[in-house]
């Protein structure tokens, strides 16, 4: 019996060795071929579709309902319930199941902190009290010393940090001592200190080095997404996003949402296997950075990362175990920051990490980020941040009080949960236009079709709906329309046909997928209106809606009205503010007053728990319409509904 | 050539291999035998001295002026002059050359900071600002999470501690977070912090364990000396010693003086084995404690240690080289705190070590604890702390000021440099009384005489002088007096004959004993009056006088004045007590209190340099006189010896 066999893969044309009984998932996993996996593996989400091209390998009957009988005669099966028998293989991958590069919503709409000029000092300027990172490079050109002028090594490097920030007490760290005397004699006292600023009124010493290093001075915001990760490297002398990188994080073959990672995680898979899948997708994100920018690990000397709460305790290295089962009590929401290298980030030996508090279980970092980031908290208007992901975070609030609710969305605007739908990368179509007839798309990267991203899927069901394709409820009931087709009993609308697409296959929206995408934002409006009733408001209450999340670039505001997504209040005063949590995460870099109110945010903020009031669900039920059941709360798409009506009459 | 030779050691009769060219010295502190080594291992002390056996060892001719020519021929060599050849030898350590243990003046005549009572809450209390130990281990019993208490585990602690401590502020070090859901849960919600409570503001959680071990929480008071250290176990709870610990440094095999350590440790060296053998001699003492008292080295969860500055900075493993050299700058004089286990001290793996800060170079740390332990700092009456080791060190103040300089006294008074000098233990003669022929003298433990410590120096000369047996220049005048000997033309005075003494061999005080003691004596009270000249004050203005150092545990305040060691104040303004530097090191383990007013004392202190002032020399030769040239300053000595003189011609 043979203890190794060899697969190759196709189109790479990459051969690795592999053990029998290993999955094709697992292999291609540690060959650095990314795989889609929605479900983790778990065999339910039929997205790892693999052809076999040569060889033979162990294809469990779990799974094969997501193949059709030609398919199987083809050799395809699912990557994650494929097993190695003895056999070498070689497999083919498809186009759609292979995960590329996203157009990742690694920007943010939201205003940036900029030092009006570089600080000579290196850091903090009492005239900008805003502008004050956490951590600063601090070049000191030290007198040497005389029998005049004979204080010791570390309290001549204290006089001279005095000087240059007078209201402030410095602490060093012990390893500062170590080798003090040889470092600061052998660069002819010209040393260059690592601060860290946390505290206002005592800053850190954590490190010194020699001559001037404080040019390069650079932090890395984090927004460790259970999907995504977007990191920004931001020079900390001006507060300049220097460079972006984002990429898929390589927790994803361990589960596709949080719940299963957590289920990994607590069994015995371990806790190891996660964080070193997502301090590893870190990594390769700082690498990229680096290069961009043309830096070094000992340039970057401060993370911020923001991540839900079960994402920051897997990249702390912390059991998420007693976040899953009831109390639910995660180990911590205000983290203790960190040595980054004893996470095992890239980056300078003394570069501190700090995440960003969270609320609760189900309230995490990313919420508290961005918060901080549309900045709600700081204005009397009473504002909501919707926050759209897997889980759809609501957070309604003021300068004076936050309260906040978690509600089940669903993958479907992830691309998740519908049979075409994809993440907003290159041939994902990310707009839609339906006049009669007509029907008119707009692809990411203006590529072959390959699927439907959040966005699109927004537009194209408010399209739908308006041109009386599919009724209220969400059912097709114009299956004359050309791109109407039924298949097996059950219309599906064709948005690209399969000549036009990338796969040779149409690119269609379901009746099931209208079902899907139905929950998901029924679920986030209902919980908006729960939430508001039990506060005494209403949605025009609302004076701002900041929307987050991973719908792609370009969400629609008013389409997603239509759809009843965003409740029905003038437009100009919702604003799509993209990734709020990196934007966040960077404030807190730039600024230790905004990391303070941050924790504030995350202390301050109520948790008010959906699933418990027995209200949610007759309000979930009546938000199963387009826009609602209650069409009196949507008297802007009433009208227009009717308007277009009217016209399509006139026309007629 | 055989790569190992045998070296048999009596009277223990332990064997141990040994390379040739390898000193005696050296192998026998390889084998845990300590011989005294005044200089070293330099060959200028003379006090190594063995008696090999068997075998022949390679003896240079440096140090052989230290044998005479019966002790040559009899096999006497310098330990620390002799190497091996290829002869397996077998060595013979007369009494004389064996380090003992000494009577080492491990207590002080202070008030120790003491809780009026166990403190329930582990710590500190409002009603006693003062009693607020660096670091207490509480107990937390915390209320099991549910769902309507459903803090994270970690501001479940931060509560529990707000509900003791309602006005500091908690920061848990990240590796608190490792593991704590599982702990907590595993212990039932019953576990101990260990808490730092430098900053009176913001109080540090080091570590949690599992159940309640708050009442095993202890700290060690450290007096790191050169030649000795000296411990205590405290309780941190009742503020009690509850164990005390004293013996040589095992640094002494480097060099008897800081200077010779310093350059051994900035010669090939290196600082490393400095560093080592003063933890291994801590080390060994702590075990000492831990066994007297029953406790585990988790117990132990605080240390504070009091030293010169280069032993300050050996202790944390820092280099010692420029302290040597112009213009003598050190590290650091302020310490940053470091994890004990860092710097090798059996201890709980959180525990943290202190040192207490330096003035600078030459003045200490242990000086500062001295100014602490005496309280000289905190009342308006003008007091000086004279502190007599190798370096004599003076302060001089009050509340508002304080001024210091370090004399060179010599090792005299630790019982360097004479004939017969030792250090306080077993068999020194500690008391002397001479009654015309008649005299008496008492020994540590009631021994057979082996040689005299410094109080018994001290008293000696004091009755020499009164008896008029030597004039007040210290040259022997009175040869007819039945315990003066003149040998090789040189008087000396036998105060035990050779039958009363463990060695067979008189013990003497010779004329150039008293030249040395001259010496140091005067070193003292010139810098003491140069200083005071210098802030336009003189001896009466001193309204209190602390003396501290190693003279062993009876100092005679009378004959120390009336050698004119000590000036000629009122003796109810002159207080011995003891060694103030592991009280003041004391004092800090039970007050942060003390801690930060050891810091001001150390940044306050201004320090004299005697070495370049113009004035001293011409005091010090002034002082080479019983008690001093200018009798007018000593004006109760004055009286005394005219006293004593008609008192004996009447009798006469």
């Amino acid at each position: 019996m043979s203890s190794s066999v060899r697969v190759t893969f196709q189109p790479e044309n990459k051969t690795v060795s592999a053990a029998p009984g290993d999955t094709l998932l697992d292999v291609a996993g540690n060959a650095g071929i990314s795989i889609n996996s929605l479900c983790g593996g778990q065999g339910v989400c039929g997205k790892c579709r693999l052809k076999v091209v040569k060889g033979s390998v162990d294809f469990s009957s779990k799974g094969v309902g997501f193949l059709d009988r030609k398919e199987v005669d083809a050799g395809y099966v699912l990557a994650c319930q494929a097993k190695l028998l003895q056999d070498d293989v070689e497999v083919w991958i498809p186009p759609e199941s292979r995960q590329e590069e996203e157009q990742i919503l690694t920007v943010d709409h939201l205003v940036h902190y900029t030092a009006p000029e570089v600080l000579e000092e290196g850091g903090a300027s009492p005239s900008i009290p805003y502008f004050n990172p956490l951590c600063a490079k601090i070049f000191l050109n030290l007198p040497e010393p005389s029998l005049k002028d004979n204080l010791s090594d570390l309290e001549r490097i204290y006089r001279e940090l005095h000087r240059k920030f007078p209201d402030v007490k410095w602490e060093a760290d012990f390893s500062c001592l170590k080798n003090l005397a040889r470092l600061l004699r052998e660069s002819r006292w010209e040393v260059t200190a690592l601060a860290h600023m946390l505290d206002p009124h005592c800053y850190h010493l954590r490190a010194l080095e020699p001559g001037d290093t404080s040019r390069r001075s650079f932090g890395v915001a984090i927004d460790v997404g259970t999907t995504t990760i977007v990191t920004q490297l931001v020079d900390l002398r001006t507060g300049q996003v220097t460079a972006v990188e984002a990429s898929h994080n390589q927790q994803a073959r361990y589960g596709e949402d949080v719940i299963s990672r957590m289920i990994f995680a607590c069994g015995r898979g371990g806790t190891d296997p996660l964080k070193n899948a997502v301090v590893n997708t870190i990594n390769a994100l700082i690498s990229s950075l680096m290069a961009s920018a043309g830096i070094k690990p000992q340039d970057i000397i401060a993370f911020v990362a923001a991540g839900n709460t079960t994402m920051t305790h897997l990249l702390l290295g912390l059991e998420p175990c007693t976040i899953r089962l009831e109390p639910y009590i995660p180990t911590a929401t205000r983290f203790p920051w960190v040595r980054a290298a004893d996470v095992g980030l890239i980056g300078h030996p003394e570069a501190v990490l700090h995440c960003m508090p969270c609320v609760s279980s189900y309230v995490g970092g990313d919420i508290t980020a961005g918060v901080l980031a549309c900045g709600m908290n700081d204005k009397p208007e009473l504002s909501a941040l919707i926050d759209i992901g897997t889980n759809g975070e609501i957070v309604i609030g003021n300068n004076e009080w936050l309260v906040c609710c978690s509600a089940s969305a669903g993958p479907a605007f992830e691309g998740g949960g519908t049979r075409c739908g994809m993440r907003a990368t290159k041939g994902a179509i990310q707009k839609v236009q339906i006049h009669g007839s007509k029907v008119t798309y707009e692809t990411v990267g203006a590529a072959k079709a390959k699927g439907i991203c959040g966005s699109g899927l927004i537009d194209l069901m408010a399209e739908l709906a308006a041109e009386g394709i599919i009724d209220q409820s969400g059912k097709f009931i114009r299956l004359d329309h050309p791109q109407v087709r039924v298949v097996d009993g059950v219309p599906e609308f064709v948005v690209a046909f399969p000549h036009e697409s990338e796969t040779g296959e149409a690119v269609v929206m379901t009746q099931d997928d209208i079902g899907n995408l139905m929950k998901s934002k029924a679920a986030v409006l209902a919980a908006m209106k729960i939430l508001l009733e039990n506060l005494g408001l209403h949605f025009d209450s609302l004076e701002r809606i900041y929307v987050a999340g991973g719908f792609g670039a370009h969400l629609d505001i008013e389409k997603s009205v239509r759809i009843g997504l965003l409740p029905d209040v003038p437009l100009d005063r919702v604003q799509f503010i993209g990734n709020s949590s990196v934007a966040g995460a960077r404030q807190c870099l730039l600024s230790t007053h905004a990391f303070r109110k941050a924790s504030a945010i995350a202390r301050q903020m109520t948790y008010f728990e959906l699933s418990v009031h027995p209200g949610f669900m007759n309000e979930f039920i009546a938000a199963l319409f387009l826009p609602h059941t209650n069409m009196d709360i949507f008297p802007s798409v009433k009208n227009y509904l009717m308007a277009r009506k009217a016209s399509a009459e006139a026309q007629g």
